[in-house]
């Protein structure tokens, strides 16, 4: 059964079975029974409780078999050492899809795991979709199913946006606290320690769903990183795919690894990821919401110019800052709207963008003005700010710029400061499902995920390209070469690098190897000078660590009395067996050093980096990651990303050099990583740009 | 009279009088009137309006002369075309104190400043301290002043905060949800235009007002930064002091420009000034209100490891992610600690730092988990959070965990997502002043604006040096030589910026001028190779640009030519005529470059930058900022702070070198553009560091 029907009695289940229901107030298992009852669930309730007759109205059974209608959905409350035997009863019984609630398994230690894996082990064998455990259940508001099962009290408005956690108490938190912060969702589910269902299957489910129209997650970890790229890289095309991904730093990692048990990726790594697939990275749970229900709310930010319109100067400057901060720019509004503007405003009001109405601006100016905002073809959208003022009633302004939100084609986005009694009307009579916000800062924010969302959606990831076959067949010769060796050292020799780079007709420096005096004698004739003199090791690839590497050598002379030096300290250091032969290269000052790697993270696979090379890695740590295979364009894209790009476009006495040609080095560099499973690591530092060219001049692979 | 004295009025009124107050709801010169009465004013009301008898019970006057009474603080409502009639008849009446609440000044344009000057000038003349006009006037919530002369409905609980906005707007829209916020201050003003009393004046009453502790500020512009920067530095020792400084970026500036009619300066001297002069700069409101109640609720955060004590895993990762990026720490617990809690936790808690205690924890294991972290000297300060679960009371814990707070010695943050019900107990029953945070985010932002507060503290401002006497009258002499030689030009020629440059005793590279082919053999002698040959002139002090720079120049027959070549390049050019000298100098690969400047900001005066030097300037973006002159030890933070110094600090085969060397020429730089105010600009670019030595080996200075 493919994941999406699988899955689909979890949020539409024709009933549901509690195991191990309570009768005790205030425990888990009475409380969920509460939910379910009190939210009014469509289909019918059974519990199983061997020693009470009934609970909240619902009779209880002795045992799962017991019963004889045909379950769609489980939920196991019993204490830990009793889940495994409940599971099987429900095996037993055909039971497909269940929940376990229960808490004490991974999270707690080796124990605890054992016990998991158990668990998952024979949900595998009989086909059992299993949420958890140690979670918090699911919710589904649809009106056409009415489902909370979990301890929580509250529950949102419903709305087209699907959440999942990772945490169950975040979800607490946010449920908790909804009537305050108004989110809205419909379905939700906290996915607890992932012993089976994860974030993966809620990105496939959830992509086929119809009721889903934007998905928000909140995660610790990724079960399989390239997984989830391979499939956000789809969903995100048809569903914004909005992410809180915490364990950004290295603490809040092991907080998160004590916490889930499962090692977080390095964030860099994710933040590349995420935004190469089209996902939405969000900082804050404010953020993700607020940014789902604008999804919900608008259509389509394709350019970012923002109009912003206030009764209030202050404000409108914080705003401005935060627009800018936001890679979001100002319109340059039209004479036309500016003299549209004049017509209805007062004379003292200030027409450029922000457009201050001043306090005496009401409902219906605030409406015009919006309108003719939105008709000048410089502005894709429109900030309100409104500060109550004591001469006009904050409601009827609101419920106009609502109105206006709903009808008018762009964004329109509502910031207010209301007097406090404007909450209780609106709620009773306001327009519930309008985007309004009560802080200036985050207006910016969501307006920059939409637009960056767009961008995306047009640029979406496509990525055909291979390896030509010629290239492919020599490659794999040299590594099944190296491995024939089968030394302990993984490295590859300078020699078989450069063999592998020019199997890939990359610009590599030219190089000459040899291994005696005599053949460095016969080599000399074919040397241009100056010329650098380096080792080829396995063992050594770090070459100026052990001093392998002599700069700037002028004639055949110096050279030969170079090497012969350069030999008689490796003798003396005992080390000019590991040696396998020496290297000659042309020696130039470049203008800009680049580095180009590539390498395998265990969750997200292979990666690539391309930044600032040669001592500025360490001063500016240009890190520009993306998953790899990469197109062309996304390399081009990384490259424009960079710190070092200045350099890299004219720059006092350095000419501009034509990015495709690194571009096509990256995307070359990303393939070899992503065919060759066995390379573990390539790094190509410096690449050196010289009179606008690309000169490869160090590097080292690892397999 | 000197300005704490001359401000006491506006807070601390004997009595009020209100010119042009009006009998109609829902204009400012009723509500404000409403405000007065309805707030309690412990003061007796005086009211002009010659149309009414009586407004809200308060006998109206015709006319301000008719009072008999003294009168301490008058506010002014009439039309702005009234304003300056009122402001007379005041100055008649004696009143010293002028809030002008009418709009319609400065911020609209030309007539509207001719207005505001006439207004300010008649008030210096005359001696009255001028609020506004353009402003929403003042509150005092002291029990025994109970003041709130504006025509906001909302008013604060008292707390010993003061609170000054630019924008009368911002300020509103704080009070209007004020009962959502909670934020608390005493004293509040906004001060509109700043005709007359701006921030600076405020801050010297603040730092005087026994009922002020911690002092904040939402401000657009500076009146006078530098008098800001020298008054805050001593204020900020005494009293914290918080400022929301908007218009950051270029839009921002715009938008803010348009607003107040004032220049704004440019952030990053802004942003250096501040924390120069030990303010803490917040980035929005909620940062603002939260810092200061932790100012008051907490004692001196003395250094920055953090413990997180929680029930629910996910909101403590969210935290120990912000942790991080505020740059506090994690606390190692100690051993003993460690037990001490596992006695009184549930088994399957997590003991590290978070210490997760599961959603079992009651108020009696939150408040004796919190004791024993307090208890661990590796602890700074705590953050509790609490997510509400089913079992648990809130109030109960939260109750506790703020009794804790104030009996704690250490900083006790509570950050909790309780069930809605709680809040309306909490504010009946609960402990009014505790710090509650609604937000994960927040508190890591708030003990940090704490730690930097106390560390500022204990590295206060000191500088004391000044040129020696010596140094001073040579420069002196050198720049009115340049004064008098009257050009249109205001730079410096190569030779005059290094007689400036040894007269300080700077490490300037060694520099011979001549003129002549005949001058040069005769010097060339004295010349070490490679060199260097630059022209030195006042007209082209960017030497580049007209290919004034011969490098690496190997012999004295190469110099030579060189210089016959340059010359007669210069002549086909036609600008031989504008060239002083000519210059050689040392030639070698410097390790690393970097940058000394100083400028003059219109607002803050002198300031200094250091940073990467070369072509990494346009990469890096290395500014580091600080009003001139600095003191040793606070160049020694900018060096630190800044990208290039992990090259200073022994890199590859880059030694390291002593940056006390380098925080000399800084401190020398900055007394200089300090005391010599003829000079505007001076750039030390590249400063070279070979072997550790610095080389200062080009330089401009404009006057």
């Amino acid at each position: 059964m493919i994941t999406a029907d699988s899955l689909h009695n979890f949020f539409y289940p024709q009933n549901i079975l509690l195991v191990g229901a309570s009768s005790k107030p205030k425990t888990i298992g009475y409380e969920i029974l509460k939910s379910i009852i009190q939210f009014g669930f469509k289909g019918k309730i059974f519990v199983v409780n061997p020693k009470s007759e009934e609970i909240l109205g619902v009779k209880c059974n002795k045992s799962i078999e017991e019963i004889n209608d045909e379950i769609s959905l489980a939920i196991i409350l019993v204490p830990k050492n009793l889940v495994y035997d409940s599971l099987k009863e429900c095996s037993l019984k055909q039971i497909k899809n269940v929940i376990i609630i229960t808490a004490g398994f991974r999270e707690i230690g080796e124990a605890g795991a054992k016990l998991e894996n158990q668990i998952t082990e024979f949900a595998k064998q009989h086909n059992i979709r299993l949420v958890g455990p140690n979670c918090m259940g699911i919710i589904n508001t649809d009106e056409q199913v009415k489902l909370n099962a979990t301890f929580a009290a509250e529950v949102p408005h419903y709305s087209p946006i699907s959440f999942l956690s990772q945490s169950g108490a975040l979800a607490a938190a946010v449920l908790n606290t909804i009537k305050e912060t108004g989110y809205t969702f419909g379905q939700f589910i906290s996915i607890g320690n992932k012993a089976d269902v994860n974030e993966n299957d809620l990105l496939e489910f959830w992509w086929k769903d119809q009721k889903t129209r934007v998905i928000t997650m909140y995660l610790e970890s990724f079960d399989d990183g390239r997984k989830f790229f391979d499939l956000a890289s789809n969903v995100s095309i048809d569903k914004p795919v909005i992410i809180l991904k915490a364990a950004r730093t290295q603490s809040g990692t092991r907080a998160a690894s004590s916490h889930t048990g499962a090692l977080a990726t390095k964030d860099d790594i994710v933040d590349a990821a995420l935004k190469q697939c089209g996902c939405i990275r969000v900082k804050t749970i404010e953020e993700m919401f607020e940014t789902a229900k604008a999804f919900l709310r608008f259509g389509p930010l394709k350019s970012n110019r923002i109009a912003v319109l206030t009764n209030a100067g202050g404000p409108a400057i914080l705003c401005t800052d935060e627009i800018e901060k936001n890679n979001l720019t100002l319109s340059q509004l039209k004479e036309e709207t500016k003299n549209k503007l004049k017509e209805i405003l007062h004379p003292e009001a200030s027409l450029n963008n922000p457009v201050d109405m001043l306090p005496s601006a009401d409902a219906k100016t605030y409406r015009e003005a919006t309108r003719i905002l939105s008709q000048d073809e410089n502005v894709d959208a429109i900030i309100t700010i409104f500060v109550e003022p004591v001469m006009i009633n904050s409601f009827e302004v609101i419920k106009e710029l609502a109105e206006e939100q709903k009808s008018n084609p762009k964004p329109v986005v509502i910031v207010t400061f209301p007097l406090p009694h404007f909450w209780e009307k609106w709620k009773q009579e306001g327009i519930n499902d309008a985007l309004i916000l009560k802080s200036i800062e985050i207006s910016p924010v969501i307006l920059s995920n939409l637009y960056r969302y767009y961008q995306r959606k047009l640029n979406s990831r496509k990525t055909e390209e291979t390896l030509n076959e010629k290239s492919r067949t020599k490659i794999s010769n040299i590594l099944k070469n190296v491995k024939t060796q089968n030394t302990d050292n993984s490295f590859l020799t300078s020699k078989e690098c450069n063999s592998v780079l020019k199997a890939l007709e990359l610009p590599v420096v030219k190089s000459k190897f040899f291994i005696g005096k005599e053949e460095l004698i016969k080599t000399a004739s074919e040397i241009k000078f100056p010329c650098v003199l380096k080792i080829s090791s396995r063992k050594f690839t770090h070459k100026s660590d052990i001093e392998g590497v002599i700069l700037n050598i002028q004639s055949k002379k110096e050279l030969i009395s170079s090497f012969e030096k350069l030999k008689s300290k490796l003798k003396k250091m005992n080390i000019l067996k590991d040696i396998d032969e020496f290297e000659i290269q042309e020696y130039f000052e470049s203008e800009v050093e680049l580095i180009i790697g590539a390498y395998r993270d265990n969750s997200f696979g292979a990666v690539i980096n391309f930044g600032a090379g040669g001592k500025l890695v360490e001063i500016i740590q240009d890190k520009n990651l993306a998953l790899a295979p990469v197109s062309k364009s996304e390399a081009m894209e990384l490259i424009k990303s960079s710190k070092v790009y200045p350099l890299l476009t004219g720059f006092r006495n350095i000419k501009k050099i034509d990015i495709t040609k690194i571009a096509e080095v990256i995307e070359k560099v990303s393939l070899l990583i992503f065919e060759f499973n066995e390379i573990k690591e390539i790094d190509l530092n410096p690449v050196m740009i010289k009179d606008q060219k690309i000169k490869i001049v160090d590097y080292r692979i690892s397999i």
